[in-house]
C-alpha cells in the first residue's frame, strides 16, 4: 500500500509566524500523499475577547456556546485555515482547505449533555467514519487542510478536537493507505525524563510500554496520548509518531528521532 | 455538452437567514451541475465595528487593508462559506466550500496601484483562468461553494468581487459544459420601467439591447451588469439570467421568469 502522512500540528506551532512558515516549508517538501490537522491556536481567544465573547472552560475544555462556535468557525475555519492554504499555494504545495462539513469529510455528533453541556462540540463515534471523501481529494493529487471543526448533518458547525480529527482521518484512510500519524508539539518525543529533552523514547510497542508504566517512567500527562496512538494502531493505522515540529521531515522519513509507536 | 448551472448570490439573501434557508432549499434540489458563488453581505461590516476596524470607501469599493483581508477571509471564508456548506449539506446536497486559494481554484493579481491602493484585493487576468480544479470538484459529485476571496498564488489572500468570480467560473468552465450563468439579486430582472416589478425585459440580445438603448429604455445602474453579461458570453458562456433568488428554480428551467441574455 502507498504511504500516507496524516500529520497534527497544534496551537504553538500557529500562533508564531515564524515557526509556521517554516513548518510549512517543511510540509509542503514532503514527497508523498499528505494531510494536515490544525488546531486553532490562541488566535480565537484574542478575537474573542476584542469581539466581547468570553472564553468559558469546564475541565480545561471550551464551552461552545453560539457565538463561541460562529469565532471558531470564522478563526479556525476561515483565518486560520486560509492562510495556511495561500503559504502552501505560493511554496507548490497544491492545498485545499476545509472543515470536517465540506464534501461531508466528519460527519459527527453533538456531545450529548451529561453533567456539562459543552455546546456545539463534536465527537465521532467509530461507526460514523468514513473516509471516502479525503480518499476523493487525495487521489486528484490535492493536499487537504483540515481545520478543526466536524457537522452534525443536520446544519451546524460542530467545534471537535484537532488530535481526534487527525486520528479519525488515519483510521479512515488505512482502509487504501500505510498510514503514519504524526503529531507535532513542543518536545521531540516521549521523554523518560521531561527535564531532559534529549531522553526521548525512541520506540514504544504495548511490551515496552507496559514496562515504562510498571517502572513509573513516563510522565503522566502523556499517557492519555500513548493510549490514543494505540486506540489508532488497533483500528487499522499503520504506526503514530510524536515529535518536534521542527523535526517534520526526519520524523516522516525512514530514520525517525520522535517517539514511534507500533505493534510490535 | 451537459447543463451546468453558475449561480451568484448577493448580501440581500445572506443577511437575510430565512430567505438564505430558504434559496438553498431551492438550490439544493436542482437536479444538475452546479457552483454557488456568494457574496459577503454586512456580517463583515457589523464584526469589524465590533473589532474596531474601520470600514474605508472609496469610489464606492472596499479598500481591503491588512486588517480587513483578515476580516473578510474569516467572514466571507469561514463564517458565511461554512454555514451554507452545513445547511446544504442538511439538504441532502454535497456541497464543499472554498475559497480561490483552495486548490488553485482562481488565481489572481493583487490590483496596481494607480490613483488608489485599494489594498488586497485581486482582479482575475482573462489569461490566468484555469478552471481544470473546479471541473474536477464537478467530476467527484461535490457542489463548490465559492466565497469571493481570490489569492495571489505568493501567500496571500484577495478580496475579489463575487460577479467577477461567478463570471471567471462559467467562462473557464464552458470548455467541458453548456453554462448558464445565473445572477440572482432583489428584482425579477432587467426592468424596462424600475417602478414597476412586472416590467421584466425577458430577453436581451444584442439587436434587443441596442433598441433598448437607443430608446433610453434601461435603468442606468444594469448596463454594466448587461455589458459583463455580454462579454461573458463573447468568452464562450451559453447564457446569462438575471433574476429574483425567489425564482432560481424557474430560471434554472427551460422556461425562465428573468431577464435571459444570450447571443441570439
Amino acid at each position: 500500500m502507498e504511504k500516507l502522512f496524516v500529520i497534527k500540528i497544534g496551537g504553538n506551532v500557529i500562533d508564531n509566524d515564524d515557526a509556521l512558515d517554516a513548518f510549512l516549508k517543511r510540509f509542503a517538501s514532503i514527497q508523498a500523499p499528505r494531510i494536515l490537522i490544525h488546531g486553532g491556536g490562541k488566535i480565537a481567544t484574542r478575537f474573542g475577547e476584542k469581539l466581547g465573547i468570553e472564553s468559558k472552560y469546564v475541565n480545561g475544555r471550551r464551552i461552545t456556546d453560539d457565538q463561541t462556535i460562529d469565532l471558531v468557525t470564522m478563526v479556525y475555519g476561515g483565518l486560520v485555515n486560509k492562510k495556511i492554504v495561500a503559504a502552501l499555494q505560493a511554496m507548490g504545495c497544491n492545498a485545499i482547505g476545509l472543515t470536517g462539513a465540506d464534501a461531508n469529510l466528519i460527519p459527527a455528533v453533538k456531545r450529548p449533555v451529561k453533567d456539562v453541556d459543552f455546546g456545539w462540540v463534536g465527537d465521532i463515534p467509530s461507526e460514523k467514519i468514513n473516509a471516502e471523501p479525503a480518499r476523493k481529494l487525495l487521489q486528484q493529487g490535492w493536499v487537504p487542510v483540515v481545520a478543526p471543526l466536524t457537522h452534525d448533518t443536520n446544519g451546524h458547525i460542530l467545534n471537535t478536537n484537532a488530535d481526534t480529527i487527525a486520528s479519525v482521518l488515519a483510521v479512515g484512510l488505512s482502509a487504501w493507505y500505510d498510514v503514519r500519524l504524526v503529531y507535532c508539539f513542543e518536545k521531540k518525543g516521549v521523554l523518560e525524563d521531561v527535564e531532559n529533552d534529549d531522553s526521548v523514547v525512541r520506540l514504544i510497542t504495548p511490551t515496552i510500554y507496559d514496562k515504562l508504566k510498571a517502572g513509573n517512567r513516563l510522565f503522566a500527562g502523556i499517557l492519555p496520548k500513548i493510549d490514543n496512538a494505540f486506540a489508532a494502531i488497533e483500528a487499522g493505522v499503520g504506526e503514530v509518531l510524536i515529535g518536534h515540529a521542527d523535526d517534520l521531515l526526519t520524523n516522516t522519513g525512514t530514520e525517525t528521532s520522535g517517539t514511534l509507536i507500533r505493534r510490535s
